[in-house]
């Protein structure tokens, strides 16, 4: 492990948590809503530190607008954790019991003929509630309505992903000396997951393992398949650490690779690093996908990259703002994504090749740090 | 482990999976709608055996309606994924690209001026970007148009219940081995969950481990608390064992315990005694609820129960029916539920009591089967 990984970041403190609520409430505002509705998830956790340790049909909800306290619905029964939460102090909060209706004691915390943003992972179950004890009031996703609400990162914040990012390229350089060939992919996924929280994650999201053909299909996981000399093996793993998300892959090949293997992987290579370069405040994000696109397009494979170019990250892996195009948003300091550009030969093999990168005032700055090389495993 | 828990359920086929989507279709137009609308989740699952890696701000849909074969919108990326799913050959595949709007492709599969069901779980970005696409179509939750759609378990389904339910009676039985005294609630919980896995689970999904007052928090997880002589500990565990959940709930005292635990302890087990008792078709869900509650309060204690008697389990372990107040669903054959009743002192100790019940032409079974009195531990 890096020296630096050892560092643990400043906890953030209840003062923290109301900061994030007031700014929050000043956007809402501007964008013209009358307040915000939060569900567990991403955003619960952001703004109160809030975690439940499931989320289940019983409805929490924090509601945030101007002119009161913050406050929290929760089911009685989980209002113990919730009260002890790192960010408490700062909200206000009422409880309902099992077999009352808990979007009547919601909608006395909304203004009935309002405009509310409400979190993207809130339950379908829980907005026709709310729809239909509150026929008058409109509701727009979070992401749609404030997409930014996440995204600019204070320095506590970069600092956590810094660490998540450096702790997963320790991860990177132990793998390569695992041995590959003859294990199946579950069991390399096995290191990467057991790797990952040895250097300090405390959740493990993905350890994607695509052998070979497995690799053409970006969203494999890992399977039985026993992994060859020869393949190419995609690498694509990460998780929380602090709180705060990693998300980085590498391709490897097994024994020395093929030609072809190399000439593609130096292409997803030249489309990581030109879209990195690519980066600085006020480029839309749509412009860094094309600068990837184009890349690959040029040397022949632009039917073969068939997703977008990265994904915002911070208390989870995706986020806004998305490198996608259509997408106009404009980069600003403190924001945090991927870039992971990606060639897939449909029962061969596929390359990608990802980094988080910050928004710096003067351009980008990556989190992940490992080689970009090809890198050769046994 | 028992004898038993070493039988291998048969596989659900092609055809299983299309017989529940006939069956759902027909129970649709019984409850006056155009079709239904599933996310990844249970309600996936139980359709279609595709379970996603993960559950993403992209969106993937099922739509299941008269007079259509159903039909699945993946991501272009996932769609390997979901073509390897058990259920893939009963179901037509459609897919969407990065940068195009799901929602247009989504409303081409729905009736303009129709009623829907919605997974319960769908995101609300997802069903606000519908109901923007198709401004005329009406929406309702799942589980309050069909709630009983997984309700009725076939043989298959209560194999596999029954089954999940051994293995965490063989978990129990285990974990009175272990040393409690001076150990962390968070080594325990390790020990439970280590043990589920041995079992035979697949998926662990909580370990309670609620020792002295932590026990009075129902939902208390695990905590650094070290467990001390004379605490009881609620321990409430489960998982997913062949994708069917167990559930079950002892609660023990290391060393001897106090006679207010042995009288409380008494007045639970009487109740979900009673209210096991009271299982047979035709009885109201809140009946349950009310007869456990009613052993409860006639001891003095009915402040101390918080929360409601059960809920369903299947698929996931928390489903309808609900053992609630207000349920006036009748019991039918093959409907499987927690009775779960509790008292909860705070700041002192909490009990609980939970077995999976199965309804029966006659009555109930239980799935959990270790003994109910109170078992001291070291």
């Amino acid at each position: 492990m890096k020296a630096g990984m050892q560092a643990v970041p400043v906890p953030f403190t209840s003062e923290d948590y109301a900061a994030r609520m007031a700014r929050l409430v000043d956007q809402a505002v501007d964008a013209g809503l009358d307040g915000v509705i939060v569900t567990p998830g991403p955003d619960l956790v952001w703004l109160t530190g809030y975690r439940p340790t499931a989320v289940t049909e019983r409805l929490t909800m924090l509601f945030v607008a101007p002119n009161m306290r913050p406050t929290l619905l929760v089911p009685i029964l989980e209002r113990p954790d919730a009260e002890a939460a790192d960010g408490a102090s700062a909200i206000g909060m009422t409880d309902w019991v099992d077999g009352t209706d808990p979007y009547e004691a919601a909608s006395r915390l909304l203004q009935p003929d309002g405009r509310f943003g409400i979190s993207d992972s809130a339950w379908a179950m829980h907005l026709l509630g709310l729809q239909s004890a509150l026929p008058d009031t409109r509701f727009g996703a979070l992401s749609q309505r404030l997409p930014m609400m996440r995204a600019l990162k204070d320095d506590n914040e970069l600092g956590r992903l810094s660490l998540a990012g450096a702790a997963a390229d320790a991860t990177f350089e132990e793998i390569l000396k695992v041995r590959f060939a003859g294990r199946r992919e579950t069991d390399v996924a096995a290191d990467l997951a057991r790797l990952l929280r040895e250097c300090g994650h405390e959740q493990v999201d993905f350890t994607v393992v695509g052998s070979g053909p497995n690799g053409a299909n970006p969203h494999h996981e890992a399977g039985d398949r026993v992994i060859e000399r020869g393949d190419a093996v995609v690498l694509d793993f990460g998780g929380l650490m602090h709180g705060y998300g990693s998300d980085t892959t590498r391709t490897v090949s097994v024994g020395e690779p093929s030609r072809e293997l190399r000439e593609v992987h130096e292409i997803v290579r030249r489309a990581q690093q030109a879209a990195f370069e690519a980066v600085r405040p006020g480029v839309p994000c749509q412009e860094i996908d094309r600068v990837a696109r184009a890349v690959i397009a040029e040397a022949g494979y632009g039917e073969r990259f068939i997703h977008r170019t990265g994904h915002g990250i911070g208390v989870t892996t995706h986020e806004p703002p998305y490198m996608v195009e259509g997408e106009e948003q404009l980069l600003q300091p403190g924001m945090c994504f991927s870039i992971e550009p990606g060639i897939y030969l449909k029962g061969r093999f596929g390359v990608r090749i990802e980094d988080i990168v910050s928004v710096t005032a003067s351009g980008g700055t990556r989190f992940n740090n490992t080689d970009q090389a090809l890198q050769v495993v046994e």
